[in-house]
């Protein structure tokens, strides 16, 4: 029967190795010593196995296991409690990939709108896409919804929230998200107001239901946070809808480049993350795989579009090209806004930079 | 106007510290540079404040910083975002406590039962508490139940789901609630089966009805899975019901300690955790500080029991509870399925060795 590979960073002894790797396959699957199990089916089929363990130099090794794909169902929270879950826990290991087999991976819905869908609904035809932030949170509606208004007026394709804006009672999400579309679709029959989904899956929900009264056809959700499974309903019963996911929480014992991959399959058509050279220490090569892992073909799933965010400046848009190519929305946040009154001519100047590369 | 202190352990060269905790304060806040704000508002009352810093030797400060409770209103989801959402990036920063003001922990529920509660349901009076974990996963609904009954034969307190018993296709939920439940109810008048709770808010509410037809009054939950947000909306619509809060997924740039106390703020009348000597890396001093969490006066909210586990073994009762005391409930799993036909005798033994101590 079906089974998934689950792909380990471990740093251990090299003596360690082989009882640290049965014992990352048996934590991750049968939780319990294998000589109290007498049932065939779990025996065979269920228990983790070490597939290949590989030194990595520098003590660090590879460890590859499979599980069985019935141990996951269709749940995408229950895909990350069997691939990680309690290996957590454990400092020296990092889940780096995952290997599925088809009938898995098609139990999941992937994209919706993916990179070709994002494109269309700004008419940009085969250029990379921009983004800004909505900031600061403590910002009044009308504040939000002027800025908003402006960013639009420099022609920019995505504005969304920051990912602080939430529902709170100085900028509710009903008035925000009325007002922040207004004041886009007034500014640019273009650009795309994009809010920043939060709370259980019922406020999701209401946010959504208010977001589409609003006209608004793309939202920020934060898949660490809501949980995943909440994520894969929300994706799948509103297919018109694309989905931006947000990187917040996923600090921890996976790899940035397969965190991003498994957004795509439970449904981001874009997952933002920390770029190179701003606020975070992702290297170069981490973000090359990011956007590999979005982009490349993969069981069939649309791509995702890569948004390095996180401390970029207009500065950069030539070299962030060159090391991204046009699949890719940038992501202008904080520094747009040092512009202050100037800030309609900054977003247009981020907004030519990218469509004149 | 009413804030929290997120406290913060940074690895960082002490010229560089002041800036770094001025950069979390930024980034856990507003986002953006200071010098584009001109809201007073958001300026004296949102942007973060570093309240104080404190060079803790190696290479390690703690570092306070003072967040508005307006950024989280009274939704759990949005407290973590705020608290550490995206400095869980970072790699030389963990959340290591947090200092709620009055009002803000008043917009949590805390333990529905709390010690005393789960104390109640077994009749266990002040002494320590017992539980397993049935597995393996991929046993049929058949097998299961028959654990579960030898347990409850046993006199074991609690007979929970291991965290990898979902609702698959081998123990659907429906079928596994009603036949473990009816088990031990058949094989003790005391003991509760605890089921695990998996999936979307939605599949969650619907196990929770089946596990309530079932005539169960106790289950197992997974925050970090599910979101902290889905778990205050299920733990707020069901009073009656206590639920034993796992650590699936827990791992990452937050401190257990703090962690379990989230989990109790925001419902968890039992916090399971990796206990020290076992299968996981806590030391004996992360343990200590864990139960503390759990139990201490805390804003008035019900105590939450500490459940140390993994790897636990029998012999070590005596041990353990000269370590936590008697306000502890011990989680013996694996090892106890070791002893196969004598599996009852074994369980009567443990509830022996708590009961006698």
């Amino acid at each position: 029967m079906s089974r998934l590979i689950a792909v380990y960073r471990v740093k251990s002894d090299a003596a360690d190795i082989a009882a640290r790797a049965r014992g990352i396959a048996t934590e991750q699957s049968v939780e319990m010593p294998l000589e109290a199990i007498d049932n065939d089916f779990v025996l065979s089929e269920i228990v983790g196995r070490v597939e290949s363990i590989e030194d990595r130099g520098g003590g660090s090794f590879e460890v590859r296991v499979s599980l069985s794909a019935q141990t996951i169902g269709n749940d995408a929270g229950q895909f990350i409690n069997m691939a990680l879950g309690n290996t957590s826990m454990h400092e020296a290991v990092t889940l780096c990939d995952v290997e599925l087999p088809d009938d898995l991976a098609g139990r999941f819905p992937g994209p919706n709108a993916g990179i070709d869908g994002l494109r269309a609904r700004v008419g940009a035809g085969r250029r990379a896409l921009t983004c800004t932030a909505l900031k600061p949170q403590g910002s009044s509606v009308a504040q939000l919804a002027a800025l908003a208004g402006r960013c639009a007026e420099g022609e920019l394709d995505y504005i969304k929230d920051d990912h602080g804006i939430a529902d709170q009672a100085y900028s509710p999400f009903a008035a925000r998200a009325e007002a922040c579309a207004r004041a886009v679709r007034k500014a640019s029959p273009r650009a795309r107001y994009v809010p920043s989904l939060s709370g259980s899956l019922d406020r999701l929900r209401e946010q959504m239901r208010l977001s589409r009264e609003a006209g608004i056809d793309t939202v920020m959700i934060q898949p660490m946070i809501m949980g995943l499974s909440n994520m894969q309903a929300l994706v799948q019963e509103n297919p018109d809808i694309a989905f931006l996911a947000h990187p917040t929480m996923t600090g921890g014992h996976i790899a940035p480049a397969l965190l991003n991959k498994l957004f795509r399959l439970f449904g981001a058509d874009a997952v933002i993350f920390a770029g190179y050279g701003g606020r975070f220490g992702y290297s170069k090569e981490t973000c090359r795989e990011i956007a590999r892992g979005a982009l490349m073909p993969w069981h069939g799933k649309k791509s995702a579009i890569p948004v390095p965010a996180g401390g970029m400046v207009l500065e950069r848009v030539p070299e962030l090209l060159d090391f991204y190519g046009r699949d890719v929305m940038l992501l202008i946040g904080g520094s747009l806004l040092l512009a202050r009154d100037n800030l309609v001519a900054e977003a247009r100047a981020f907004q030519k930079a990218v469509e004149s590369y």
